[in-house]
This record gives structure tokens, C-alpha cells and sequence, in this order.
């Protein structure tokens, strides 16, 4: 038994399975404690874990239920900021290593505009790149009791006003980290506004530098995104390639292996294991990053495949030769996988470790020697795939996996002809993968493709606005999980309720890999858009579901919301925005929520963070926090009265502007 | 219903009180949650909580006991680390301030040591402070991938060889705690063997730098340890002044408060609200600073009235006109205790700050202000003091809190005498608080004031152990808890049984707070020895249990234990020496005892740390340590089998010595 699932072939084939799946484990962990959910356990010291309730509404030591729970928010916050300012930090230090040794840099346009937003020169690029690496690094490594210097010329300036004037303008990015898990220790701060005003300044750490700045970085190692149409889900699997699947959200440590694997060493030895090529798969955010910079790349990346949840079923359908790891989401439920069909994995960033992988860190200056530890890796790995699953095992299990499948989108021929090639790969044609997807979701948005696409402002986008075609915007973003009705099950729903009610949707991060999948980023699902958002999808050829590719590029939404504010010459909570995060899953989540929160937007989400036990952690965020931000948490565990909701607010805010 | 407790006089007064204390809510939460406790409930994701249980074996995500107990295990492991590598960069910008102001230094001896242990050179006393100071946070800064220097000066030297080969030494010690609080967030690292050598590295920064480097910065500010004989316990409290608790952990945030309240100002403000002086009661560590520095302070200090489980009696005898707490142990239990007094709180670091204080941010710039604020406050609140607990339910509090006692020791004439003084300050004489305590403990022991006594070198000590009338050393140290007996109860019994064993016991911690107060550092504590430690005792004049104060002075231990180590030329490990942390409470006590670890010590802790359903974490600690650091952990809920066990390491370790 599993949980339920937004698509419907990816849930027939996990049903198939004869692998323990997290979706098998979300019904065996349904059962949920009382006190986790709503953040009134505490086990911090060794009194504990004392867990509150009406008889008992105090701790051994004294800390009440606002206490326990703003801790342990605070703290999951902080860690989840965290993850973002490595990855920036990650990201700078690749610029920087790069900018040294003048090695190109895939974009001077992306450059320069991020130079000239920092207000950065230089004699050339590599001057002005490893200035920028600097001032990031600067900044991130700030004392908490220093205020970091990029928010001010990142952030939208009456925003930035509001900060300053909230005091929730951070420190060095690094050390409010590092000051709100001390803060969160035993017997120490127990003042719960006190500690949601850290989320708010750890949420805007974790926006400007690893939502924004991470982008544009990136953009300039890696190239930029282009507008385009490509397949997504297992169906770009190739099994008559020797396939590196790619997990987490690192896209900078990758330019080498990109390269790598285009050269001609590589397509040598591919072609003499009687492969066609070795190919990147991508899985989580990382490959949302490769699908948004494809143009960019070396012609060595083969699609997305799916979402965080998606990957296990990845890994099961036999066709994966390695994995490569650099950050979450990988989840743990793959190590077993792994194990069984003896699929290396290589750990390149310490901080995602997994408990059965080789770890061979990432240095700049390793950079070569590490691609050709995978790509040896998945060759040899390549030569045994079709003793992998042991044989007759694989056949079984994709014998199961497809059965159901069959007379909806294949024949038993088709079937069987699969089921070769994959057991043999280098001889049949047909691929059981083709089963799963989508043929075809827009790729490559971004702050700089979209405004070009509208013809370089977004007057034509304010416009339809105006005119009521588009009602609004949604920002359904963030992750996957098992919870909220099942696999991006709610962030489907929800999706296609706003896009009915004329509110454009943007999305970003795992909730790209379900709609992506579930066919909303293509343009067929216009005909699912409300009448004005349909004739505007048809006149412009897009989807009512832009895709924006990983979590990541939350920030570039809010470059979006910042520029379409500046047009209106007004300030962000004004906007006919809202956020969602429906399926938000990781402490990530939570520090990308809190910097909506900052940024002054209704954050809706579709299960409650674990703060529900604390009345004053529910009146400071879902009211206290529009006299403070402007912002507004929303948590509505119903699709349909959550979109009428979300469209309420967009319809207030349409008359806050005079519309 | 109260918890035991090895006080039977706090104990009587506690249970007479009409507040809501720890001691009561001990009883009301002592039915703990089986998941919490072995570390195998997890809640970093929105799927979560997960427990495991033979039945659910794994999260949702696939991580299995190991990894959740082990994320778990981690991250409290470094929020304990980043408590007090918080406490030591503070000391080092109060050390580097007060040098580039040429302030005075308490103790160029204590700056003198560390610079040449540091290789610090200067013109004069403050350039060598200046960068002692700098060293340390330049240290303190750096990135996980740079190691830090002051460990190799610092760490005794086999020891730091040992590091290296196992490679723990540890990078900049507030991006260990970053990285690995990154690290344990959902869907990252899942091998806990990588996450245990974490916890090594972080218990080598803990320990260099929170542990040593803190005192010995103190001791440079604010002024050298002295051994001395000091009453303990809440007699300390004279009701006849102005009396300011405080809490926390950072001594050097106090030279100016210490410096005002001797000021002429100051004490004819006391004068003139009645009062015979305004005087700092101790709580907590930061009261154990004071006492030992009592030599060296400005005779405002009273005493060190009790451990952080004492703080709410202290509170609730009523004597106490404004608390100042500047980190933990800083109990949450407090607030409503001051809040039904009108007892005023002043916070002056953020960290800390209590739900219902004013914070009044210390800077060093501000210090005078400062004091200022929290001495009008003191003043204000002593006049109130007379109507505080509302008259006449005081006086009921107070009847009932020592009626069990009066037989014992007091008569029926003095606890109204004490009951009207304290009604009326200016009255009568006698004090309620006489009766708790003892009205001796050793004070002031240091590395450098045992050494010192023993004649400038360990030969003698080490004399006494090669001809057995010690048989070891045992540290009994860190925290007070509520949970493993009472309070202070394994503490009190552990030591009783150690030195009954001719085993000399050094405490430092909360440990401190319930040794002294139950006798156990007073000379006539001698009786309890063994006959060779009994005889070494009085020939010397010392108490078989000696204090070096807070827990911070954990740190103090390590050094002496390398002195004797080198001194008898071999490394720790092989030192006749054991750690106990019987009754440890908070996260910095896992830093503590990762820090031991490292240093190869056996530690034996009194109750397991939440790891016990992680079948790697518990054969890693209790068994491959010994192997890797010659460390080992000993969970023994039993005073005497922990005593036996415990005497057997150190039999062992003799025999090794060929002893």
C-alpha cells in the first residue's frame, strides 16, 4: 500500500514494486504524535523530553508551550537557512576559484548586471567575478552584531525601509545561524517574539543570499536559462545510456563533469562499453537547475526525471548506473536501493553524506579528478546493469510495475520489448521509462527570460492584470511531500484551482517535478485556465503554470515581484501576489516561508509547521505579522477553501491598487 | 510532591512553598516518551513526526534509527559547542576592547602564561592582550576548511597528534557548528559514523576554546583564583541588602557592574534606601566565576547561594531585589516566580533573554549605563521589597517552607524574627537563609592554585598515587539534573562513594553547587575518605572533593591532567584519571563530553544521552572509541556499580602505569 499520488503512472509503477519506497513508509508512519505536531515536545536537556498538555503545561524547567515551540521553530528555521548559505556560499567560492583562474565564465551578461547591482567594477569579468565572490563571502561570514551590505542593493528598496525599521535587518548570515541555535539551547532565551523576529531576519539572509544570489551566480558559471519546451519525467531516461543520476542543488560543482562527459574521452569509452553516451539525469533541484540552463549546457543532460519522491522510482527502474550527491533532497529510503541493485553512489559535499556512499569532496582544484572517479565508476557500473535486480527479479518487477499501465498507454509488446532493452541494454529499442511524464513543460523562466518574453517590462503582464485577464499570481513553490493528501497530489490541486480562477501560477523547486509531470507547465493545460488566463496563454503560446526550476528560484521571483512593484511604483505587499508552499516539506521550506513572511506576502501553506501548540507563535505570524511586514500566514489544509482564500486576498489586494 | 534532592534543607523549603518550581513540575513529567528517549523520534519534515519501532523501522524518508538518533545526537552536540564558543568569543571582545582602551588587567601573571603559551609577543601587557584576543577570534571565524591554530598550542600534544591521524582537528569552530547543523537537516547526511567524528571534532573546539581559553582570558580580566574556605548556600543572603542574583555563564560581562556597585555612589545610594550595601548573590556558573575570583573581586559578592535548581527558592525567599542573567542556566521556571514578586529581570545578552525581562544589550561601550540601569532597578524593587509576595502570604510561605525544619535546626523565636526581618529589611537581624547551606567549601582551585599549594609541580600528588593512598582522580562534573535521583542526589552519593575509595574527586559545574552545599567541600568531609585519602586530606588541610568552580572550569581539569600527564611522561588516556558527568543536563554537556572523549578519557554519564535505539552510536561511544581516541563512554544509572566500574577503569589504568 502506498500513499496517494498526483500521477497516476509514477504511483502504478511504485505499487509495483517489490522496494520499500517512501511512499510504502508514508502509510506505515501515518500515525502521528499529538505533541511533535504541534511543537510542544521538548528534549533539549536530559529532564526530558517533557511533552506539554493542559495537566502538564510547563516543562521540568519552566518553558511553556510558546517557548518550547518557538525554540524548536527557531531552530529548525536557522537550519534551514543554513542549507541555502552553504549552497550560496558554495556557489561563491566556484566564482571565485574560477575568477582566479580566469577559466570562462559562462555569461558576461549575467555578470555585469550583478556587478552593477552591487555596484561592483573591475578591470575585466575575472575582476569583477572574484569581487562579487568576495563580497558575498564578506558578508556571510559577518558577525551577527554587523549588518551584511548586499541586502540593501539586492532587496526592493521600500522593503529594505521596512527592515531597518523592524530592526530585522541581519548580520553576517553565518552567525545568526549560529546565534539562534545557541539562542535555542537549554535554559536560555525563552521570549517567543523575540525569537520569531530571528526567523524574520534569518528568512531575509536566506532570501537575498541563498535564493537571489545563488541564481545570479550561477547564471554566470553555469550560463542562463532559455525559454523553451522540453520532455520531463522517467520517459527521458535513455537505458541505452550509461546514466549519472544527480541529486541535490549544487549546479556550480557540476561544470566540470558537464564538460567532462562531453568530451571525447568520455564519448570513447561510452561507445566502447557499447553505450550511446553518458548522460545526466536529473533528479531534485539540482536537475531543475540543468533543465533551466540546458541551452547553456554540453548536450550531456538528459531531462528531469522527477522530484525528491520521484527519485527512488528513478533508481528502480534499473537504469541508473551512479548517483551523484551534493546536497538534499536525497533522501536515505535510496540507499538500500542502491545497495540491492549495486548502484554506486559518490558523495561530493560532506554536509549530504550518505551512510553507504563513497565521499570524495569537492575541491575546485579536484575538480577533474573527481569527474573521472564517477564517470569510471558508472562505466563499470554500466557493465553489470544487466545482472542488476538480479535478472529475472527486474523482470518481475517491472512486469508488475507496467501491468496496470498497460492497456491505458502500451502494449504488452511494447512491454516486453522494454523489458529487454533493459535487461539488455544495448539491444532493443523501446523503454519502459516512455511511460512516465510528459512530453513536453516550459523550461528556462527566470527573472531575465521572462521579462524579455513580455518584451523586456512587464507593462504588457501589468496590463492583463489591469484588464482582469490575469486576476493575479501565485507563487506555488517549495517542495513535495507524502503528507498533504499524497505525492504533489495538493500542489496539483491547488495549482489547477488558481490557474481555473484566472491567477497565473509560477512555480519553483519539487513542486515543479509533479506539475511538471502532471502536464500543468505545458500548453495543453491551458485549456484547465480560467477563460481570461486561457486567452492569454493561447494569444502568448505558454503554459497557465511557468516553471522557474528549483527552490532556488524562489529568489527570482522575487526579483520578478520587485520589478512588476517598481513598474507599479509600489511597494511589494501591494502586489495581487500570494505565496503558497501546499507540500512544503524541509527546514528549507520553513527559512524560504519566513522570507516571503519578510517580503510582506500572504504564505499560505497546506500543512502547519509544528508551532500550533503556541497561541502566541499562531497570533504573531497569522496576525501581528500584517501591522509588522505586511506579510500574513495562511494554513488551510483544504484545497478548495485555501484557492477561494488565496483568491480572496488577491482580489483585496487588486483593490488596495484601485483595480 | 517534589523530586529528592540531596539538600534535605532545600528540600524542606521548597516543598513548603505555594510556587511552582522544577522540583514540582520533575514529578509531574516524569512519565517520559520511550521515542524521545532512545533518539528515535524524528521531526525535521513536514512528513514527520516519525518514531521508529520494530514495527516502523524506518522515516518516512528511509532514515533508520542510526540516522535519526544520530542527526539528533549532532545537532544538540554542536548547540551545546556553540553555547560556549558564544561564552568565549565574548570573553575575547571584552579582553580586546579593555586592551585597546589600556583598561586595567586584573592579572598580568594570567596574561604573561597565555601569551607565551600562545607565542604572543607586544610592546606592552595590552598589545599582547589585543592579540591574544584576536587570535582567538580570528580562530573562532574561520572556515570549516581551515583548521584552527590555537589547538596545537593549546591541546596537549600527543593528544593533538592522535587528532590529526584521525583527522578531527577541528576547522573554525562556529562553521563546525554551521556545517553541522546544515548537516543534520532532512535529506542531508545519514552516515553516523561522519556525524560522531563531528561531534569529536566539536568537542576539541569546545573544549580549547569555551573550556580553557574562557578561564584563562577571565583570569586575565577579571582577576586570578585564590584558594580560600567561603560559606555556601543561601546563608550567604544577607536580607539586610540590596541583593542582585545572577545567572549565566560570562564573568568578564561583570567588571564594570562588580566596579560600580563599590563605588562610593553606589553604596551611599544603598545607604540611603536603608540598605547596608547592594551585593551580587551568585547563581548558576557565572556565581561559581565569582566565588572562585573572590580575592580578586571588589567585595560585592556575598556568595554563591546555589546551582541552577536552586535559582527558584533562591527567588522565592523574597531577599532577592533583581536578577541580571547574561546566558543559561537561566531556568524559564524564574519568570512567574519574579513576575508574582515584582522581582525586576534585566537581560543583557539576546541570547538569553527571558520571556518577561527588559534587555538591555551589553556592549562594552555601555557598560556604565548599564550598571546604572540595572542598580536604579535594584533600588527601586528593595523598596517594594516589604510588600513582595504580598505580605502575608509570604510570611505563610516562609512558615510553611521551614516548619519541618525548626526542630532541627532553628528555633521557633528565630524563624519570626528571620520572618519579620525579611518583611521589614531594616528590622530585625536574623535570616531565614541561615539555614540553608554549609558555612564552608573550598574556593578558588585552579590549575594554577593547585599546583601552586602542591609546591609548584604534581610530584607530590603524583607521589601520593604511585603509593596508593590516592588511587585516582575523579572528575565529577557539569550539570545539576532533576532526573537521575533528584537533585544532586547521583552526584552527591557518586562522590561520597569515590572518595570512600581513596579516589580525590575535582568538580566544576552545577556539580559544584550541590557538593558544597551538602558538605562534601568542607574539610570535615574528610571523614568520609578512605583512610588514604582521609589522611592525605588532613595532612593537607583540603576536602577530598576540591572546586574549580564553574563548568567552564572543566577545561581547568584538562590542563592539569596534561601536567600530570607530562610530568610522568605519557599521554592522558593513560592517565589514572575518570570523568563523570552523573547528573548532566544540557546540550553544552554533550559538547563537554565529546571534548572528553577526544581527550580519551572514560566518561560515565548517569543517564544515557538520547542515542540508546542507535545500535552504531552506542558500539561507536561505549566500544570502537577506545580504539580511536582510547576514550570510551560508561552509561551506568547505578551509584555504586558506576563507583565499582569506575574504580576498576582507574585499577586498570594504574596497572598500565605499573602501578
Amino acid at each position: 500500500m502506498i500513499c496517494p499520488d498526483a500521477d497516476p503512472v509514477l504511483a502504478s509503477f511504485i505499487e509495483g514494486l517489490d522496494v520499500d519506497t517512501s511512499h510504502h513508509r508514508m502509510v506505515n508512519q501515518q500515525n502521528k504524535c499529538g505533541y511533535g505536531l504541534q511543537g510542544v515536545c521538548c528534549r533539549l536537556c536530559s529532564n526530558g523530553p517533557c511533552r506539554l498538555s493542559p495537566a502538564r503545561p510547563k516543562g521540568v524547567c519552566g518553558a511553556d508551550a510558546d517557548t518550547i515551540a518557538a525554540r524548536n521553530f527557531l531552530r529548525s528555521v536557522a537550519a534551514g537557512s543554513g542549507c541555502y548559505i552553504h549552497v550560496v556560499e558554495n556557489a561563491a567560492k566556484q566564482l571565485e576559484k574560477a575568477a582566479k583562474e580566469k577559466a570562462p565564465l559562462k555569461s558576461g551578461a549575467a555578470l555585469s548586471r550583478l556587478a552593477e547591482a552591487l555596484q561592483i567594477t573591475g578591470r575585466d569579468d575575472w575582476e569583477k567575478a572574484e569581487k562579487i565572490a568576495q563580497a558575498v563571502k564578506e558578508d556571510l561570514y559577518r558577525p551577527v552584531d554587523e549588518k551584511m551590505e548586499l541586502v540593501e542593493k539586492i532587496g526592493y528598496p521600500a522593503r529594505v525601509e521596512t527592515w531597518k525599521k523592524l530592526g530585522i535587518l541581519p548580520g553576517g548570515a553565518k552567525d545568526e545561524i549560529f546565534n539562534a541555535v545557541v539562542k535555542t539551547s537549554t535554559n536560555l532565551n525563552s521570549d517567543p517574539v523575540n525569537m520569531l523576529m530571528q526567523c524574520l531576519r534569518l528568512g531575509i539572509s536566506t532570501g537575498v543570499y541563498g535564493l537571489v544570489l545563488t541564481n545570479l551566480i550561477n547564471d554566470i558559471l553555469m550560463g542562463e536559462g532559455e525559454i523553451g519546451f522540453d520532455p520531463v519525467g522517467m520517459n527521458v531516461i535513455d537505458p541505452e545510456c550509461i546514466n549519472i543520476m544527480v541529486t541535490g542543488h549544487q549546479h556550480a560543482l557540476f561544470s566540470d563533469l558537464e564538460a567532462y562527459l562531453a568530451s571525447d574521452e568520455v564519448r570513447k569509452m561510452a561507445e566502447e562499453a557499447g553505450a550511446k553516451a553518458v548522460k545526466i539525469v536529473g533528479c531534485t533541484c539540482v536537475g531543475q537547475d540543468f533543465q533551466l540552463r540546458k541551452a547553456s549546457g554540453c548536450d550531456v543532460f538528459c531531462g528531469h526525471a522527477g522530484n525528491n519522491y520521484t527519485s527512488e522510482a528513478v533508481l528502480a527502474t534499473g537504469c541508473i548506473d551512479l548517483v551523484v550527491s551534493e546536497f538534499n533532497c536525497t533522501l536515505p529510503g535510496i540507499e538500500p536501493i542502491c545497495d540491492s541493485l549495486q548502484i554506486p553512489q559518490v558523495c561530493i559535499d560532506d554536509v549530504a553524506k550518505k551512510a553507504n556512499a563513497e565521499y570524495d569532496p569537492y575541491q575546485y582544484e579536484r575538480r577533474r579528478e573527481i569527474s573521472q572517479n564517477i564517470v569510471s565508476k558508472a562505466l563499470a557500473s554500466y557493465r553489470i546493469r544487466g545482472t542488476r535486480g538480479q535478472g529475472q527479479d527486474l523482470l518481475k518487477r517491472f512486469s508488475n510495475a507496467f501491468s496496470g499501465l498497460s492497456s491505458a498507454r502500451m502494449e504488452p509488446s511494447d512491454l516486453q520489448n522494454a523489458l529487454e532493452s533493459l535487461i539488455a541494454p544495448q539491444g532493443g529499442r523501446s523503454n519502459p521509462m516512455a511511460q512516465h511524464g510528459h512530453m513536453e513543460a516550459i523550461t528556462g523562466v527566470t527573472e531575465v527570460t521572462l521579462k524579455s518574453f513580455l518584451g523586456g517590462n512587464y507593462s504588457a503582464l501589468i496590463n492583463l492584470i489591469k484588464e482582469g485577464k490575469i486576476k493575479g499570481i501565485a507563487g506555488i513553490v517549495g517542495c513535495s511531500n507524502l503528507r498533504a493528501k499524497g505525492h504533489d497530489v495538493y500542489t496539483v490541486e491547488l495549482a489547477k484551482e488558481m490557474i481555473k480562477r484566472d491567477i497565473l501560477v509560477l512555480s519553483a523547486g519539487c513542486t515543479c517535478g509533479g506539475l511538471e509531470n502532471c502536464g500543468l507547465m505545458s500548453r495543453e493545460a491551458a485549456e484547465l485556465a480560467g477563460p481570461g488566463l486561457k486567452e492569454v496563454c493561447k494569444a502568448l503560446g505558454i503554459p497557465p503554470v511557468l516553471n522557474f526550476g528549483p527552490c532556488l528560484a524562489i529568489g527570482r521571483m522575487e526579483l520578478v515581484a520587485g520589478d512588476i512593484a517598481r513598474e507599479l511604483g509600489v511597494d511589494i505587499p501591494q502586489l495581487p501576489v500570494v505565496i503558497s508552499a501546499p507540500q512544503w516539506l524541509e527546514e528549507q521550506a520553513l527559512a524560504d516561508g519566513a522570507f516571503a513572511l519578510a517580503l510582506g506576502f500572504t504564505l499560505h501553506l497546506g500543512l502547519p509547521p509544528f508551532v500550533t501548540g503556541s497561541p502566541v507563535i499562531l497570533d504573531v505570524l497569522t496576525k501581528q505579522m500584517k501591522d509588522l511586514t505586511g506579510g500574513c500566514l495562511m494554513v488551510d489544509t483544504d484545497v478548495e477553501s485555501s484557492a477561494k482564500a488565496l483568491e480572496q486576498v488577491i482580489i483585496e489586494k487588486r483593490k488596495g491598487l484601485g483595480l
